[in-house]
């Protein structure tokens, strides 16, 4: 089965299929990008617009890098700078982009679903890049590019997802993605930062990293948010390292061969140890960011070619 | 007649006939933006460089994205971060950016004349992005676009532009350009905002949007800028709508197939009521984004003929 | 003897026939820059990441303009808006780079040694865009190639440095620079901003301006920031200008056919005159920019050249 999607606005409209064939093709983008060539043309005659509403280096840097590599045309624009200051309203902001024809729109915005609204605003694809608590997909499926190269499969896995829960988008597209591929999935942290209605997804949810750690194949670490100590959801960083950072002594109740991840940027010392970060045996962490630059090629090139027969179906019609 | 120019540094200096001329090459470059394939090699091994002393996203956007289409290496300099912070000169500034051998640079300043100033230091093609309360010449031309494609001719129409016109080089801009063109320009707003110095341009001047707009062919709004508020000049948001917003009411009174513009970015309530905008029926506002691109690239192409070809003369006495 | 390097981080570690290979790279990048169409593909294909933990607006377009034109996918990283704000360590940042495997680095950063420490841990050539008081190799190698051009040789000449040498990271690669190469080198400032130390670069230092000047080839000015004055080192810009600024009477000290030189952005009238700045018959304040872009175009090129070549030898050994 393709790939079939006109936008990428999250995990959970995904088929199982299109999931496996993303990371196909994701696959031969990480070897395009350990080329000393690492040019295509795949997006060649296109434009990407990135719309950040939140500032995110690493992953605007991402889908920049990914479009340029591919041809596109790229701009960024700065929306804390932009007309929104100037009581524009998001959807004036995106139906004045949609004027531009853009293809290819990538998005990151502070409130759940507004990605989703704009996406129904304009004719373009649209990807998420993060909206509020929502989702983030394509952190979900560089976590998954990445388990799958290092496992050697994407399913029958036993993996704990460990610390803030509960602000997490990360987390959210993870649980659906992983269990969509039928995983078994685990939410570890204090119970402040692990909401129970995450049952749902059909996770356990553990508040003692030993019995959650035990015998897991990967260990997803998340960023411990630090505005979250203010608001009283955890004691000190000391408290928190002590109980719920990854150091060797939590890790070694999960398999001898599990693999440790954190989507970054870490804290060191805080939720994750800075020897077990850097264990070039245990960590997949630069993995990530590599996998993540591959993704996002993948789901560009995807979206595209979609677009582009949609356009082909619909010659005369467009606007 | 073609377009003759070195620079595009406002309306005043051009003839109807290069307006014309520019307006034509600007509604190919409207089909091409429409193609799946929206990118041209006309501005190939040039290099461009947008220079904004002012915040402007929509416009530095509109100009990027029109210089990459083009195949240009298109560079932005964000100036307030720069060496003006430092006390540079503006003509050092501009020396500096010169001996990069930039062929298009693009600016922005809020002091009227700065880029007039600018364009005798340099020897490149400038294009005047707003200056001051001076000159917006692409804004008047993507305007004019609209307008000739919407209406089937930019000659002999009735045309009122409402609002905040004292402080708008958007207006100022405009009104020459239609006034080149033949048209009637009737300005309308309250006196507070519209300066009768401008009848010079041989315009009505209206106090009363019922009469202004009676039977006209083209209403177009401009921005209210809030600051003004502070400044006296009117008395409240509300009371400012409720007079010279532009509502069915008003509207009414110009012709049935009368089409309505506005610059953006629009205070919905204030200035233009949000039916009135979102009105695909009447309302040209997306339009006038779309053909912002397409205005852009007929310019820089344009302007960088003329550079190869004035080059081309004075071979050997090349800096 | 060619380039060798595989980072350019300092002119410390440089050959003087390597210097000299990079010139002549350079020379011919001049010529091509100054053609109409600019653009080269010899970094075709290759990952430029900008990395700016300083704003430095001019060094940065430099660097920019000069991978766009040759053909390089170019990437520029508000480091200050970035993960560092969010406790990110520069290694952990240097590692995520990496992992997106961009071919050149270029970076700035205000600790002495920072750039070199970030150069061990990337697989990819990286570029010292100015370290603290360390080094600034591309703009000595620029100002090398200005003074060769104007002079017609690089060696034997008595060049002046004169300021702000205490702070400058431009006068420590210069001095490196020019001594390599055989010049003369005299340092003139007041005492607090020239360190005695500075001697053991094998240079006399000077108290004033006339003696120091005196019979020199070239007069290279520097930029005296004006913190320093906070700091106690000089009493007012009147003063320092009168004792220290670069005016006619202070130059007729110098050869006739002296030339005066400034890394910019200029103070007028604090440390250099601006009539002095503008005779284009001494001043060669415009070629330094312009030989700015034309050395970081060669020195992009060359490490890209040496990069290929290392691939190539380690083939299947890359990560």
């Amino acid at each position: 089965m393709a790939f079939r999607q006109k936008h990428l606005l999250g995990i959970e409209p995904l088929h199982p299929d299109e999931i496996t064939a993303l990371l196909d093709v994701a696959d031969r983008y990480v070897d395009l990008s350990r080329q000393p060539n690492k040019h295509s043309d795949a997006l060649k005659g296109l434009t990407q617009i990135n719309m950040f509403f939140e500032n995110s280096t690493r992953t605007q840097s991402s889908f920049e890098l990914a479009g340029k590599r591919l041809g596109a045309d790229v701009m960024n624009m700065a929306m804390q700078a932009s007309s929104i200051k100037k009581g524009e309203t998001l959807i004036d902001t995106a139906l004045t982009l949609n004027a531009m024809h853009p293809d290819l729109l990538v998005v990151r915005h502070p409130h759940s679903g507004a990605v989703d609204l704009l996406a129904q605003k304009v004719n373009c694809a649209v990807l998420n890049a993060g909206d509020g608590r929502h989702e983030h997909p394509t952190q979900a499926l560089l976590d998954a590019l990445t388990i799958r190269r290092a496992k050697g499969r994407l399913h029958r896995l036993n993996i704990a997802i460990c610390g803030d829960i509960a602000h997490s988008r990360v987390a959210r597209s993870n649980l659906m993605l992983l269990g969509k591929m039928e995983n078994r999935v685990r939410l570890v942290g204090p119970p402040t930062l692990v909401p129970q209605q995450f049952r749902e997804f059909g996770c356990e949810i553990y508040d003692d990293m030993a019995e959650g750690l035990k015998d897991v194949d990967v260990v997803m670490m998340l960023r411990l948010q630090k505005e979250r100590m203010d608001g009283g959801f955890i004691p000190s960083e000391r408290e928190y390292f002590y109980r719920y950072g990854l150091d060797a002594d939590k890790l070694a109740h999960a398999k001898p061969d599990a693999i440790v991840m954190h989507p970054g940027p870490m804290n060191r010392g805080v939720e994750i140890d800075g020897t077990i970060a850097d264990d070039i045996n245990r960590s997949v962490i630069q993995e990530q960011v590599e996998m993540g630059v591959a993704v996002r090629m993948a789901a560009m090139d995807l979206l595209a070619r979609n677009l582009r027969t949609d356009r082909e179906a619909n010659k005369g019609v467009m606007v």
